[in-house]
């Protein structure tokens, strides 16, 4: 079964990450869990003001405090 | 400064928050971290299949498991 029709895409979104540390420049952070379209985690940052969408390494320690801060209600500063 | 021209909406996105555990029908998360707009971290969820999105309380302990458990390259089962 194809999965275009249902607006899913079928595979992984990302194809590499961003290294340097930009929790400064982030707008938002949206995660994507395990699916069967991807077997990894993926985290897709929305940049402020240019709204550009920037991959980021959920292995990364900077990427899971940059989520640790924006939990604890936090502006992300790493 | 009007920021309705940057496609920024100057107010929270959410009213109210879901307090059932609804993590299996998470399909993914977008987390918005304080900002002018709005002072508190928002948490929004899209579900599977309805695409429906649904607010998340940042506060309430299940929706940090869950994405302590996306982080962690699993899926959400809470």
């Amino acid at each position: 079964m194809s999965l275009r029709g249902l607006g899913v895409d079928p595979r992984c979104r990302c194809i590499e990450t961003e290294s340097q540390r930009i929790g400064k420049l982030i707008e938002s952070v949206e995660l994507f869990p395990p699916s069967p379209h991807c077997k990894d985690t993926e985290i897709i940052a929305t940049l402020k003001v240019s709204r550009k969408e920037i991959c980021l390494d959920p292995t990364a320690p900077w990427v899971k405090k940059v989520i640790e801060k924006i939990i604890a209600n936090k502006t992300p500063a790493a």
